[in-house]
């Protein structure tokens, strides 16, 4: 194993903390986790994954000498010198997490946002594979995002590269979003903002829909389109034209070859992916029409696979 | 002048080339332009550049190898490769500029899209200066951009990068913007997009205004607005809102240090700035709220100043 170079991938989020271990090719040899100790302002957290990462060196014969780094995605926005301005989930303030869990470890470390590591993943071992210009929207409770050009995140200049959820399509909304404006794609898109379009039509008209009859939750909804329920299919498409659209103006920004979606809505499968693709078509720049739509493939591994790559792709 | 090396930048428009000598540092040494030669479709017009470069390095006493190359700004779509899509000013079709213009030269040529190297030259000598991602808006006739991140130009992956004049804001439109789409930000906030409105309010409406007595124009309305005509007030704030919530949504995706804002409109000065900034912080995400804004600084040679850093910033 003397030639042999490792490297970590750590997924740091509110409940537990993913670990992965991979080869200098990214190649996933064993992954893990712990929970997260949020106690004391989130004071033990880095320890904790310094800690487990050692132990597993242990067992597996490692030596400190092979560890090419630790790449991590923490939840918050991160600024490319590997300054975390807060994680709000975790208890932390403004926090050099590099510097940090680099002294706490021995190890490189270089650090990111979790919804743009986990892009980072997706690009070099799922559904991007091949592409260097891409954009990863998670559709979830929240909206993430993460934008990958020439193979680099976008960390953004404030760290809110990606932040796509808390763009405004809507000047005239009246409800705020949990950012604290109003009219955000995730008030609409999200698994939340399905449901509260489902709910509202429900309410206010007297459209029979199997939805009446059901917990109305995305995957409700969804199913509901799929079977070709009015209701269902009224969401889907208010969902589709503004994903779309939002989507499209992306395109007219940067340009990107292709869109990976994913998070718990995405589960619902091609009818999510066909619907956002038919008005991205609609309203996209002719240049950019032909940009490629696919489901993500990683799941909640794209965070320490995009970990690895933090460090591979130095 | 022996160990003196130079650049030329070169600014492609449908009706002149404009051209500068510059110093390895980028400073201008001379400027001058020619008629852009559109017979034959275009066939003629690097032939004439070429010749046009060749005369000056004559007249300066300048020898082929204190030329480091050629950097060209030309009227559509470029890929990072050099490739043309299509230039429907110059009557190009598919083509690889910096091939033939090489050829033809005989030194190093870049090429990129006009709005995306005025862009890359206010970031060098302009209103950029000191900053390293950087968004570009051009207000005149139509809207153009140029998005500059870690000092580089994104192309985009069809060559579409920073087209943000056709990112669609309105899906409701009805009548058709000039690349056949509905609804693009061009069609409400260039100086044709303020015209129309500012016409549909005076029609639409028995507001008293300065403008039922001069020719309406990007100018008059801007101008009235200034003096607190309500008309023009009206139009101006229109236009601010939707300038920017659409500029708080890319800071969404990829979170700039700075906008600078140029084009004829943006000859009004600090009122349009001052408009777009008040609406922008009103829209954009907490992190980004602190985004700067400016005027551009270089007007027209904002183009060939980019065209040198093509080649000095390889």
């Amino acid at each position: 194993m003397n030639n042999e170079k490792f490297v970590f991938g750590v997924d740091l989020g509110g409940t537990a903390v993913k670990m992965g271990l991979f080869s200098r090719d990214g190649e996933l040899v064993e992954k893990w986790s712990i929970p997260t100790d949020k106690r004391d302002k989130g004071e033990h957290i880095l320890t904790d994954i310094s800690k487990s990462l050692k132990n597993v060196m242990r067992s597996k014969g490692i030596d400190k000498e092979m560890i090419l780094g630790i790449g991590i995605g923490v939840p918050g926005p991160v600024l490319d010198n590997g300054v975390v301005n807060s994680c709000v989930n975790l208890g932390w303030g403004v926090k050099n997490i590099e510097k940090e869990l680099s002294e706490i470890s021995g190890f490189k470390v270089k650090a990111g946002n979790d919804a743009n590591v986990a892009a980072l993943g997706e690009l070099f071992h799922g559904s991007g594979i091949g592409y260097k210009n891409m954009v990863m929207i998670t559709l979830g409770t929240g909206i993430g995002g993460g934008i990958i050009l020439n193979r680099k995140i976008i960390y953004g200049s404030h760290g809110a590269g990606g932040e796509i959820g808390h763009a405004v399509i809507n000047i005239n909304e009246k409800e705020p979003c949990s950012c604290g404006n109003y009219g955000c794609l995730e008030q609409y898109c999200s698994a939340g903002g399905l449901v509260r379009r489902a709910q509202r039509i429900l309410s206010e008209s007297d459209k029979d829909s199997v939805l009446r009859n059901v917990e109305v939750n995305a995957k409700s909804v969804l199913d509901a389109a799929r079977d070709g329920d009015e209701v269902g299919l009224e969401v889907l498409h208010f969902f589709g034209a503004r994903m779309g659209r939002f989507l499209a103006d992306v395109a007219a920004v940067i340009d990107p070859q292709i869109f990976v979606v994913g998070g718990g809505v995405s589960k619902a499968g091609d009818i999510i992916i066909d619907t956002i693709r038919d008005y991205y078509k609609k309203f996209a720049f002719h240049a950019c029409k032909d940009a490629e739509f696919k489901l993500a493939k990683l799941g909640n591994d794209a965070g320490i696979y995009g970990g690895a790559r933090l460090i591979l792709n130095k």
